[in-house]
């Protein structure tokens, strides 16, 4: 049985990800592959628990506390679901990972990247993805895209400066990892974002997907 | 304003550590000062989320996953109950703290100590309880008191190597730290407990409690 690859789709709000994952898993199981297509935070039963405590309103996590809770959360994922379904061979396409919490808690919202560093490696010692496919978008259009699906409640608190500060960390994380990381144009056709991104699993897997 | 002490008591089952919370509250009340009790896991909202998230059946945690959240409800602990606690000058009685963690999470179900140390230095770095009680009491004893207040069912799955290894780190972290902890032995009267209880802690603060 030969391992799966591990795919993760990164991105600021309303960059296509869920789009994209869609598109490939189609395409992937249309290889005859098998495919899980997943997403944090959740992932795993304890990683779900964890998800819905940290979207309880009020309960006002510190910052780190939270970002602890993050890895905690998907350590569980990484054991329970993730790994097990690479050692079947799936592939396994995943809606965020570390990543995010990088751009988001730390670039986003100022947490220190030694604590993202030390819970990483903590939590998923000389683990990362195969690809991560990092959907680029200008954070306006995203947004726009973002609250035409779920509405403006979500992004009301946020300001313009914030979704410009997570971009640019993604675009820092492509630039020191290239070997893992692919940007793609997300203001393109969905067609196209599919097609970029098929060469670009290609030529960073060594292998067609 | 004074900053206020935090003493934190520490032992297997049934050792006698809320008894002794009480009487040490008592005693500080009686002699002016203001006293909060607490206890882990939990003593703020966070924490007792997690507290529950810890206890709920099923969920079948990681040992890494679960020190993680052990750690991160502890610094919400911390952060939002006992840190402001201090700052306002009163004691602060907890029943249970980091050395529980490093007793059953290490000790007795192998959890690796580096973990433990990396958690406790990211999560609550440079901190430590002023005093800490180790209410040491054969296993066999301890787990009879328990077992007369709760019933048998807590205890049936753990054997008593288990509870003897947990016994003995502690007993290792008083030898590593006699500045900070105090062993007391907790097979004597509730009132003997509680006069070397307060003789302990006027030796290790320096200060009547």
């Amino acid at each position: 049985m030969t391992r799966g690859c591990f795919i993760t789709l990164e991105g600021g709000e309303g960059a296509g990800k869920t789009t994209l994952a869609r598109g490939l898993a189609r395409h992937l199981a249309g290889h005859g592959h098998a495919v899980l297509r997943t997403r944090e935070p959740g992932g795993a039963p304890g990683a779900e628990a964890l998800r819905a405590l940290l979207l309880t309103p009020g309960l006002d996590w510190d910052p780190v506390a939270e970002a602890m809770l993050m890895f905690a959360s998907r350590r569980e994922h990484w054991i329970k679901t993730i790994h097990p379904a690479l050692e079947a061979g799936a592939w396994v396409i995943c809606d965020r990972f570390f990543d995010s919490t990088l751009a988001y808690q730390c670039a986003g919202r100022g947490l220190d990247q030694g604590i993202w560093r030390a819970l990483r490696d903590l939590s998923l010692p000389g683990i990362a993805p195969d690809a991560t496919l990092i959907l680029d978008v200008d954070p306006g259009l995203g947004m726009a895209r973002a609250m035409r699906r779920s509405g403006p409640d979500r992004f009301e608190q946020l300001d313009g400066t914030f979704h410009r500060r997570v971009r640019d960390a993604f675009l820092e994380i492509a630039r020191r990892e290239p070997g893992r990381c692919v940007v793609l144009d997300a203001a393109r056709a969905e067609q196209d974002i599919l097609s970029d991104a098929l060469l670009a699993l290609r030529r960073t897997l060594g292998a067609p997907p």
